[in-house]
């Protein structure tokens, strides 16, 4: 179980690093959104390996077939949405060792815990290959969302371990972010990033550090009150990400060391077009989220990602039989995930921004 | 929608700041688990307003009543537990201004953009007071837990805005938790953030901070992989909580600050009873859970709690009508959540895990 | 678990026959809905005992508490409606032999095996007092499809054993089937069925029979393809009832003796006001629905009611330890369900429907 | 949405008639089940057109691709199974005048009343070919149901149009009922329905029936109370099959012409091995379920299947712009779906089992 996500925009992801290959259903696309096989194709290239010399090299294609719920004149049918990849590339033989020795801080431990079995090659399920299915359905989630409200969702790596950008998200585009290989619209300090994987990458040891998500246009009422506050399924969403441990909404950790008075923010009443008005906030702590609805603020969340856990060095573990032993990385692995990270946390921000416009829809008279 | 939370074992909370009352819907319980009244009026105490000089000084009693699910005899029937607190000491007139003016930062224009009506009296449905049914849900879970696993969930206070203790949060009792008002273990730390906190509430302030939880005795094997993760859910289980704005698992955000080869949790194996073996890690920065499966390690995670929105100052915002105004808070409140959120955290903790637990048993031949 | 029903108009019932109440929560209900405490007294009122000579003389006020959700001006907020009913009349006596001795074709034996425990008095969660909580929830959202949509439900007793009315159930009017403490709206056919059933119970046994409900106004586009079909649905709202095993949608059974050509319903337009024009069919073999959508046609279901298993007669069984015994019916009890079923019935057919409602709602452009 | 079904055991499927193909993904699978593609292919070829003179001539082998979940040694891995079947042989041509007409009693007029385009090729989303996923995922269910249980799932043609045979349902095994092409398994009567679809057929007409369907072994205690009672979800399961509409359970309606005291099954003990004691009923009016859970005899349902709406006759109906017109059946139709719609509630059947049986694992001390 655990495959699927969402309650009325719905994606139940599947398939494993080796086998078939990997993919997703959507179900709850509306009817006659218009959407293109290359849409989708451009944020799975932004995930795939081999895309840059800081990412994994494996070489990978991951090019993705429409099987269903798009019509050939290119606009969505209301039926589920399946996607496929194919897997290929697979380098067992990389693999051998970890057939029956457990990687330090991988999954390799928790998934024979739970199920007795799995499938070691390429890391099976717990493989980031998973969220190419994600990243797919949340193409077609940004798309909805741009068609029907013109949101704009854009993330990007505010930080690889210390070093740091403090350039203003609102004012990010996707031509900076996409500007550099490392994904950090700040080219200075993206130069440094990439230099730092590099290093790391030599040393066959690993970084990890923040990605900053911002969500724009989203209109005041999304989110539902109690459990599925925006920002609590916007959390899980992204600590459903592999190798996220942290999660912030607006001012998040930072946040709990102002008193309250400085906290808040003050609404305040501007004039819009045709005499109407309009409410905004002079502060934005909240992230554009109080009491787990959106207030019409830009969203802004951030997620923590650890550094990978393959590393080219020799660790101590244990094997199948719980017999001490040492394991050495091998092949090929991301010394840092960030910047194949971004797409993911953009798609798993759209859906859940999606989702909660479709349960809005439902109630509001 | 989303006032349930939960796959197996499933709760439903209703109720508002006034009307009838509060209450929650537990479903999935399993059966023949002994479970008293008592021990959910425990929890409802170390929740419950007016509890001490550093919380706000509404007096409610708030008394359980179970209305279904429980036996005579006192075991769980494995059918619904229904359990209702009714609503008193409401003081309307501390409430009369907000019912044209949006408190900052508090949930009044949300509920209002999202529904068009709302129950203002207190708060409505965004009151705290929503949070007893989960934790009366909680006290059944951590029930059910500690009798069929074993399993102990405990939060406590770590930090009040920059006042921290830096106790071991595997040596924390339940015992040195309530041995304070601010449920901080840690008497030097705990004394210094009581005195914080009256001034900050003589001020009119608000502060936050962060709680740590620490769940010991989980079996490896629970929690699913891909978007149910254990991490995730625990996220969103905090995030749906009042003011929490940030969710770390294990080593979070200070983490991404590591490199892999400082960050990976080494395995080791040790003899354990009869000649078996068990598995664990040398290190925990994994936070119990690998891959969103537990690994048999403690799981221990923190969440950040935004200062009160409630201040007795006057603060810019705007009414009903979109015109900017101000207002000044009333009455009673919270000057700093943290004391009463400790049972709250410790009740999303086990739901989550109770129902992870669930449905690893339904899969486990 | 189980005790959910709905995806967008969710509904969760609790309670057993003893204890302190049974009883339900709504969730999803759209707000600023006039909905008055009287209307939902209206229905439960048609579902208590003792209304008249032919159902279970139990005195039962069953009078309802709304705890939450339902603002004092008398409109819907948004958040969860509470509803309670608390247990009064409780003749545990009548039950004492049911502890250990298990009634033929009751929940008895089946919740001991399921649970290891039950709650025997009264019949515990199998009790018919668990569909309060339907009935409550069933006229909310009677209510808010009238206000809506101009949706009517209705339902009426059509057959008790072999006497049957043939009355086109388009015809039918609330005042028809109210007219009599049969509910069947043929008045010279529930003379007769008032007659048997009375003979029926003086004979200390049972009968049961079929009820037919109609839904009118239904817009078409109502129901999602594939596994929650309008009618998948509509046949799980019937079935779940205590005491129905059978369902049919449209021409059910008798329409798999006609052939293809006898059974397509014909398409045809007609003018509309205004210039514009209307479809429909010339028959309705279909019930209103067509690939388990709603196509605009009046929606037509017919549910089987099995002769209530409560019989005042020595019946061979077996006890707890499965030693065959002799089991005798004693107290009061329903010699026939229908009259009692007929609100029920029309309140699952309306959770059903507004629950597509709202599902529709979310996707449509 | 509602393509997907279960709970703990889920399947959702994807495809239309036309496009890249159908399949299904399935969650929640117990890992360590043997399943070979065999096992899968077997039962997607007693659903395959073109199968028998009396089934559609279309030629679709139908062959399954099995994408994740099944380790290459043989056995599920615990992850989502995806399963993809190719689309072949499409002749759209035969579909060209559907595109502005509707077909009587198809599901043309609904979807576009619901989605406002529709993929109409074929039937898109509405064709039988979407039961492919459903039958690929219930072989996977009776094999895990047999595995762990020793469950047993079969169904057989029970009834078309008036012929009927009388066998007891317990009697019959597969291969009588694979013995003859119209899946019948008393071949007096199963000669005289082939007679009957082969006249039908050249009538350019067409016939329905019933399916009866039994599943032997089902432990006591599987099915939740309330609203996911085991006919409850039997009955969604089955009415969401294309052309069922009605199912009974047990006695179904003819039950509802007895009396209480001529229905009930007496409960008996009889001695098991090792001087255990088992009970059961001297009858089976119940169809195995009391209060919705398995009491451990025989589960009994019955499905009704409307005549196939596709006949090759003018008929009257409409165009999409809501003129009255005719249009004539083409092409290659099922005369009567009865024969492949065997696999199909078996299936469902499974389905439903599988999910209630771990439901009640993870409940289960």
């Amino acid at each position: 179980m655990g495959n699927s996500f969402g309650t009325l925009f719905r994606i139940t992801t599947f398939g494993e690093s080796h086998g078939g290959g990997v993919g997703v259903v959507v179900d709850g696309c509306p009817p006659k959104i218009p959407i293109t096989v290359d849409e989708i194709q451009f944020e799975l290239d932004r995930r795939r390996p081999g895309q840059s010399k800081i990412t994994t090299q494996r070489k990978e294609a991951d090019r993705v077939e429409i099987l269903s719920g798009i019509h050939e004149s290119g606009v969505t049918l209301g039926t589920p949405i399946a996607m496929l990849v194919r897997n290929q590339d697979a380098r067992s033989h990389d693999y051998e060792e970890m057939k029956d020795k457990y990687r330090p801080s991988h999954a390799d431990f928790t998934y024979d815990q739970k199920f007795g079995i799995r499938a070691w090659q390429g890391g099976g399920r717990s493989s980031a290959r998973e969220t190419i299915g994600r990243v797919a359905a949340g193409a077609i989630a940004k798309k909805v969302l741009f068609e029907l409200w013109e949101v704009e969702v854009l993330g990007f790596v505010e930080r690889v371990q210390s070093l740091a950008t403090s350039i203003d998200p609102l004012s990010v585009t996707l031509e900076q972010v996409e500007a550099n290989i490392v994904r950090c619209p700040d080219p200075a300090v993206a130069e440094q990033m990439v230099e730092l994987i590099e290093i790391i990458r030599k040393e066959g040891n690993s970084v990890g550090g923040t990605i900053r998500c911002v969500a724009k246009n989203v209109p005041a009422g999304w989110g539902e009150p109690v459990f599925d506050r925006l920002e609590a399924d916007l959390a899980k969403a992204c600590l459903s990400l592999p190798a996220c441990k942290g999660f912030e909404s607006g001012s998040g950790f930072a946040g709990t060391y102002l008193t309250g008075i400085e906290h808040n923010d003050a609404f305040r009443s501007r004039d819009k077009e045709r005499g109407t008005k309009d409410a905004y906030t002079t502060s934005n702590n909240s992230g554009g989220i109080q009491g787990g609805i959106s207030n019409g603020m830009p969203i802004l969340i951030r997620a923590a990602f650890k550094p990978t856990a393959t590393v080219m060095r020799e660790q101590e573990t244990i094997d199948s039989n719980l017999q001490d032993t040492t394991l050495r990385g091998r092949g090929r692995h991301d010394p840092c995930v960030l910047p194949r990270a971004v797409p993911m946390v953009e798609a798993m921000v759209a859906l859940v921004l999606l989702d909660h416009a479709l349960r809005q829809r439902a109630i509001q008279l």
